[in-house]
C-alpha cells in the first residue's frame, strides 16, 4: 500500500493553505495553457449518456487552488460545443485519506457547479470505476513516490544513503534506486488512469521536473533538499538527533525529465502526449529568490513527513538552520532558467 | 441551506462510533430484509456501460455500520443474475460536511471490492448527477428536519414553543410547522432522488417512525425528548441556563407515519412503494428499557446540537438529569411494542 505524505492542515502559519502561494501563482499562470489543453484536446470525447461529465484532481490537498482549478476547468468545457444540454458535471477531489478531508468540505465553494465528491486514496492504484474520468487534473503531487525505495532502507546496501535525505549529491546506486521506484510507481499509475480515463479523455500534469542532462545539483528544489539533508547532518553533530536517524530518512520526492516520463507512457501505450513543455519559472520570482519563502513553502510540504521521523520537536530549528542556508541561491537562478523545472504535460486517452 | 446536525465525532465515550450499536443491533436484524429488498427489486436495473453500479448512504455518519451495509448490499448484488461480468461498485458516503469525514476515511475497510468516494452536503438536495446511482440506503437519518421549523423560532408566534423542546405534548400549532416542514422536506427530498436514481433503482429507507393514530407521547424517542426538554426546564428554574435559551431550542427530529410517508411519495410520482413495514423495536431490548443506554445513545447524536446552543458546560448535568428521569421507561414499552417504532420502506424508480 502507498504509504501518505499529507500536506500541513489546518489554517496555521505553516498550514499548506497558507503557504501554497507558488502553486496558486503558477496555477493563474498556466490557467491560459490549460485552456488551451482542454479546447483542443477535449473535442472528439464521447460524453455518455446520461451526460455526466467526471473531473478528478488528483493529490489535491486542500482548497482553495484546487476549487480555482476544477471550477475553470469545468467553465473552459462548457464554452465548448462537445457537450450535450444539460449536461453534469462531478469533480471527485481525490488525495490520501490523511489528507484534511473536513477542511477540503468545509469551504468547498457554495456556488459551485458541479457535484463534488472526495476521493481518499493513493493515485499509485485506482481510484475510480472504468471509464468514469473524462478530465483528470494534477498538480504538484507527481513528483511523490508511492514509497521510499526499499534498498535505501537497508543498512548495509550501497543504496543506503549515508548523511543525505535524497539522491541530489547521492551515490549513482541511491540515484538508481530513486529511478526505479518512480519507474513502478509511473507504470501503476498510467495503468491505472487508461482504465479509468474515457477514450478522448485528457490528463493535464503539472509537476516539478529537469531537462534530461541536467543533474540534479543544478535544480534548485533540489538543492534544497540537499541543504536540508546538511541542516538535519549538523543537527546529528550537535547530538540533537542521530546520525543513523539521518541516514534512514530519505525524501519520497522525484523530479522527472521528458525523455524519462515520455518513456513510460509509450511503454504504456493507452495515452498520446499531446503537449510537453519543459517551462521556465523564472515568472514565479521577482528578482532573485527569497530564501525565506522558499523554505517555508517547503515547511508546509514536508513538516509532516519529517515529524513522523525525527519528532516535531527538532521542526522550528531545522527549517530556521536550512533558512540560513538558504540565504544566497542565486547561482541557481542560472539553471533553472536554462533548464526550466516546472512541466506541463497534456495527454489524451486512445 | 439545510443546517447540519453532526454525530459526536472521534473516539472518546459519548463518541457516536462508539454509541451507535442500536444501529448496529438494527442494522444485524434487519440484514435480512434488505437483503430480500435488494435481490426481489433490484432485478429489473438497467445497468449502464461502462458497467459500473453507484450506491449511495445518505447520512452516513462515520464507520463501521455504514461499512457493513454498503459491503452487504455489494455482496447481495453480486449475487443476482442482472449484472454484466466485471460490473464495478462505487460507493458514495453521504453526509453534511460538518461530519468527520476523515474518521470515516481513515478507517475506510482496506480489503473493500468498491470505490469509496465522500460527498459532503444535505440530502435535502441535489448531491449525484442524474440516474447515476442504483442503490440508496439511508438508515436512522431521514428522521432529522432540514431546519427547525420558521415559526418555531418566532417569538408571540403560534407556535413558539415555550417550555418544550419538541412537538411531543405540545401545542397544535408547533405540531403543526413540524409536520409543514417535514412536509417540505420530503418534497425537495424525493424530487432530488427522483433526478439521481435510475429507472429500477431501489431505495431503502429505515427511520424512526410511528402508527398513524399513536399520538408522540407515546412513542418512546418522543417521550425522551420530552424528558430532555423537562431536564432542561429544570435547569431554568435552577438559574443554570435561561428559560428563554429553553424555548428557542427545538429539536429538528420527526418520526413520520405510514399514511404521511406514503403521501409524499405518491405526489412525487417518481417512486413505487414496495415495502412499508412499521416494525417493532422489542428485538432492540432484552428486559425492560434500559434508560441509562437510551441516554447514552441519544447524547451521541445530540450532543453537539445541544452544546451549540447551551454551551457545553451543561452537558454533563443535563444528560445525568435526563438518565434519572428515565430511570423507569417501563410504561412505554408496551406502546413501543404495539404500534411500532422503527419504518422499514423499499422503494423502486419507476
Amino acid at each position: 500500500m502507498a504509504e501518505s505524505y499529507p500536506m500541513n492542515g489546518g489554517d496555521g502559519a505553516y498550514s499548506y493553505s497558507n503557504n501554497s502561494h507558488f502553486q496558486k501563482t503558477t496555477a493563474d499562470v498556466l490557467k491560459t495553457m490549460i485552456d488551451e489543453a482542454i479546447a483542443h484536446n477535449l473535442d472528439n470525447l464521447d460524453v455518455s449518456s446520461p451526460s455526466t461529465i467526471g473531473l478528478a484532481d488528483l493529490g489535491c490537498s486542500v482548497g482553495p487552488n484546487t476549487f480555482f482549478a476544477m471550477q475553470n476547468a469545468i467553465e473552459t468545457i462548457q464554452t465548448l460545443n462537445i457537450i450535450p444540454e444539460n449536461t453534469e458535471f462531478q469533480v471527485f477531489f481525490n488525495d490520501h485519506s490523511s489528507n484534511d478531508f473536513n477542511k477540503l468540505f468545509a469551504t468547498l465553494p457554495p456556488k459551485r457547479t458541479y457535484f463534488a465528491a472526495g476521493v481518499p486514496g493513493s493515485f499509485h492504484r485506482r481510484l475510480f470505476p472504468k471509464s468514469s474520468i473524462h478530465f483528470v487534473y494534477s498538480s504538484f503531487a507527481l513528483q511523490w513516490l508511492s514509497r521510499v525505495p526499499q534498498e535505501l532502507l537497508e543498512k548495509g546496501s550501497a543504496a543506503w544513503n549515508k548523511g543525505r535525505v535524497h539522491c541530489t549529491g547521492a551515490h549513482e546506486e541511491v540515484r538508481g534506486a530513486y529511478e526505479a521506484q518512480y519507474a513502478k510507481d509511473m507504470e501503476v499509475f498510467f495503468k491505472a488512469r487508461a482504465e479509468e480515463v474515457v477514450g478522448g479523455g485528457v490528463m493535464v500534469l503539472i509537476m516539478p521536473a529537469k531537462a534530461d542532462k541536467v543533474p540534479y545539483s543544478s535544480v534548485p528544489i533540489c538543492v534544497m533538499y540537499e541543504l536540508l539533508g546538511q541542516s538535519l547532518m549538523d543537527m546529528a553533530n550537535e547530538g540533537t538527533i542521530s546520525e543513523d536517524q539521518v541516514d534512514s530518512f530519505n525524501l519520497p520526492l522525484y523530479p522527472t525529465s521528458p525523455s524519462e516520463i515520455s518513456k513510460f507512457i509509450e511503454e504504456n501505450g493507452c495515452f498520446c502526449i499531446e503537449k510537453m513543455e519543459l517551462m521556465s519559472t523564472q515568472h514565479r520570482f521577482e528578482g532573485p529568490i527569497n530564501g525565506a519563502d522558499v523554505v517555508r513553502h517547503l515547511r508546509a510540504g514536508l513538516e509532516g513527513l519529517i515529524s513522523k521521523h525525527f519528532g516535531g520537536e527538532i521542526i522550528d530549528k531545522l527549517f530556521s538552520r536550512l533558512e540560513e542556508k538558504s540565504e544566497d541561491l542565486s547561482h541557481l537562478q542560472g539553471s533553472s532558467f536554462t533548464g526550466g523545472s516546472l512541466m506541463f504535460l497534456v495527454l489524451k486517452r486512445k
